[in-house]
């Protein structure tokens, strides 16, 4: 019988990069987690043990911490961006590397109504996340970048129906005009090029997911995703498709019946499982091919 | 051998309620998660199994919801004392009611600059809590208030030393006179009577917490504790004493010198663990006594 | 500007469903956590709200719970596969569904030496998984199982070396002929088809990872996962293909040298994080099509 | 306004030591996560910032990990008192020390049905806890040991009831003579003195505990767990008092009747939140005073 190699990466998840700049008395913080894989032609370290080939795992990690001092960290695409064109150089039997990023926000400590020179605290509303795919060499280099937001808590205490849908046997639920809609947002774009001011991209689709939320009168969570991808294709010509993984966070209106109390609409059980999945992509009719962009992107890839 | 029921208490823990006022097209939402336990003459449900006695944790889970309707929330500490209070008429075997609340922190959704009426974005920096005991009954009744915040993840980029400790054989951490002090904080004031300004109360109080954090020059966490806690002292003549649990989120400088790069403070690793973890009180003299106001507190009590 | 819906599916995920089978004073129990997910035809859901091709996910939650006892449970394989089936024909507009079904499990608590009828413990020692994917009808119909176990942890304490890697600027990691492997493996196989005795396959698959784990000599997690899966093709040739996901769960020789202490890979710190990640695939050269079997599978498909 | 330190303790948590005896070829692993605290006369740290009678939490660290190798591990119950006597020598300022230790069980593989002399697999069934409080020096020193179990998940398919119960206004529970009774327990016992032949006292009482809870036919689960106790304060004249902190893990029956189909309790969903929590303490008659035994012990300390 024979058999073989199929698909593999290896490399260093979650390095808690934290670089101060304190070139002035105001301090700036960034503070990730980056984790790198390297995929391609390994063969021997998987069939002989040979590692050769192999760059270590430490030496990922280490390769991310130095570069954070010696190329400095800027927009998280850009970190991403060097790393991985570093590890092709470095590793010559890569044909690809994958880097991805997680920054967490923080924001300064306010001390007398001004904003502290190097105190600070930890903020909400969500992660950036960015994953870069570096594949090839020399003018066959390609490169994909698609970074996102996640763990961004959202609801709307009204304006979400639900009715309409197909009925079956099993099928109890009622129909709502009046719910509420919750979900803890998982959002990742595509760009369709590099050639992109990443933060002010990256701050503009935030708010403007946040924003459509908020406008867009529910008919189902498929439909605000839709419309939230629709608008940041619209206003985003730098991206090139929008992917969603939203949880339906359910939350139960609580029957008070039982104790003579009406309920309308103003108490709810907030519940933990199981909870719906809602997966969307939303694309530009003439967007680039993805290529390998959503090679190994968590989420229904 | 003889032996008896000891401590013991009983109760329905987090019960997620969410609360929508919505009596104006401006909606409001209090999101919370409710836990309640009884305390008291409840040996018959243990040695005979004999439930006559033991008002059901569904009931108290009830209670909760219905209550939220009913009575409407309030402050978190109003809302915990109104139900401490009922479950001891409620259930008469019950000597002590502990009600424990966690208030999650919502903001509005920002559309085109204006705050929107129902949609909310999950807040970052901190999550209110309030334990409240309460014992007794008619003139017997005494209440204890225990409010907090927790999960306020702080860091200073300087401004804190760690030098001139005890050394042993087992000693090999060098000192330093500029390191990144970072803690998750968890901090608990008891308050001296009921006569307080709940919300108005937590506002300054948490800000007081960040403000003197920012302000200390830390010698070590202790020291940063005290400081925060004497001033809240000083400035609450309602808080008897407070209490901290903050672990030292190490935060260790790389050593970048195997690759001729100098790391002056700037590149950092954050561990997981193993973590510091100070635990302090701070008291004023004439403290009220803490009578059960601790009991079943997480933390050091 | 034109743009479409992509890729989607949507369903409900982690319904936690029991069942015990009581026919017998000796009682049974099964203990999954079932997720569904209908993918296809619903751009008017999307564009319009338009529900009228949804099955709700309350429903597809329904039905997991009525067919634990209508059709029984059987293996996690047969319950997911008849489950995808339903799902096909009772919502016309999907395309495919996926079923993903994690067993828990449990063993019976010994009294007196004889395992007890109606009382258990969790077990350790991994969580049983499967995937399945359903898609098309009548002839069309395709379906694809993907089988595995997760949360086993494992540690060899020697028999592991690592040396003879790629080296550059960034490399500062000692080469090692002795050290500690652990991994808490996640291990996915693609049934060949489903003519399968899914029980047993599961049963002996499993225990032939552990057993390779330990035989095999490690040069690297690499080589250790490669003879692993190499070990399941050569026995088992219902599979058609294996894939890894294994964190090499890094345990750090703890230098006591300043303390006049030796330690000759006896103390180890357990680390956090990072940690190496490898993942890999084995393959039959003649392995079916893998069609949609690892649609939305996690790890990196 | 005059203030003080109050109660405080500092130390260093969740140090993972891995211990390998490696003296033959047959290996053995232990895999301890320890947490050390000291107390007492810690005034100058905190309110000027004076280390001079701070022992490091760092310098604990290295302690724990040191002593594996010099003093071997042994119980963790003899670690722990080694470690903390030992603690309050290094830090004379220190009045009390706490050592919590909690240790993860891990079984052979099996190789061609040979457990393995150096590969292992985690196991499942609890988790080894022991508090140990040491007070004094000399002639004073008194010393408190506090073992248990937690982690340990266990279900009864039947053979538990719950009626009889209180009922008010907002009572609406079904009264059952059959349900699932299920619990992911936490117990703690305080051993009466350090006589005790630690292994050997844990592996019974976990035994016991899982034995009585098969045994026990449930009208609550405060019954159950009294009666848990009670058994063990019979066959251990080592152990003072015991405690308990119990979770109720509501599994609900579904309501399956919408469906035609009936459900003779065989079907449940197992829900997350709310859940009950019971907390209990079974205490000999004749116990020695607890003293410290309890300080700091997570639950209804």
């Amino acid at each position: 019988m024979a058999i073989h190699l199929g698909a593999n990466q290896y490399g260093k998840a979650e390095s808690r990069v934290v670089r101060i700049y304190r070139d002035t008395p105001r301090h700036q913080i960034r503070d990730l987690n980056v984790s790198s894989a390297l995929r391609g032609r390994f063969e021997d370290a998987h069939t002989s043990g040979d590692q050769r080939d192999v760059l270590p795992t430490d030496t990922q990690k280490n390769t991310a911490f130095a570069f954070a001092k010696e190329k400095g960290i800027g927009a998280i695409e850009d970190f991403a961006l060097t790393l991985g064109a570093h590890f092709l150089e470095a590793a010559p039997a890569a044909d690809g590397a994958r880097i991805a990023i997680e920054e967490y926000p923080w924001e300064r400590i306010s001390v007398d109504g001004e904003p502290h020179d190097h105190s600070f605290v930890r903020a909400g509303s969500g992660v950036r996340t960015t994953i870069v795919n570096v594949e090839g060499r020399g003018d066959e280099r390609k490169t994909y970048v698609v970074s996102g937001v996640q763990d961004l808590t959202l609801l709307k205490s009204t304006g979400s129906e639900f009715h309409g849908f197909l009925k079956d046997k099993y099928t109890t639920l009622p129909e709502t005009d009046d719910r509420i809609l919750a979900t803890s947002l998982v959002a990742r774009w595509r760009y369709d090029h590099a050639d992109v001011d990443w933060d002010k991209s990256y701050d503009q689709i935030k708010a403007l997911l946040l924003e459509q939320f908020a406008r867009i009168h529910s008919l189902a969570l498929q439909q605000t995703l839709y419309g939230m991808g629709e608008a940041v294709l619209q206003q985003h010509p730098e991206v090139a498709e929008i992917k969603f993984s939203a949880p339906n966070k359910h939350h139960f209106l609580v029957d008070l019946s039982p104790f003579g109390v009406e309920n309308p609409n103003e108490v709810f059980i907030a519940a933990d499982r199981p909870y719906g999945l809602i997966e969307a992509t939303v694309v530009r009719d003439d967007a680039s091919e993805a290529g390998s962009a959503w090679h190994a992107v968590p989420g229904f890839c």
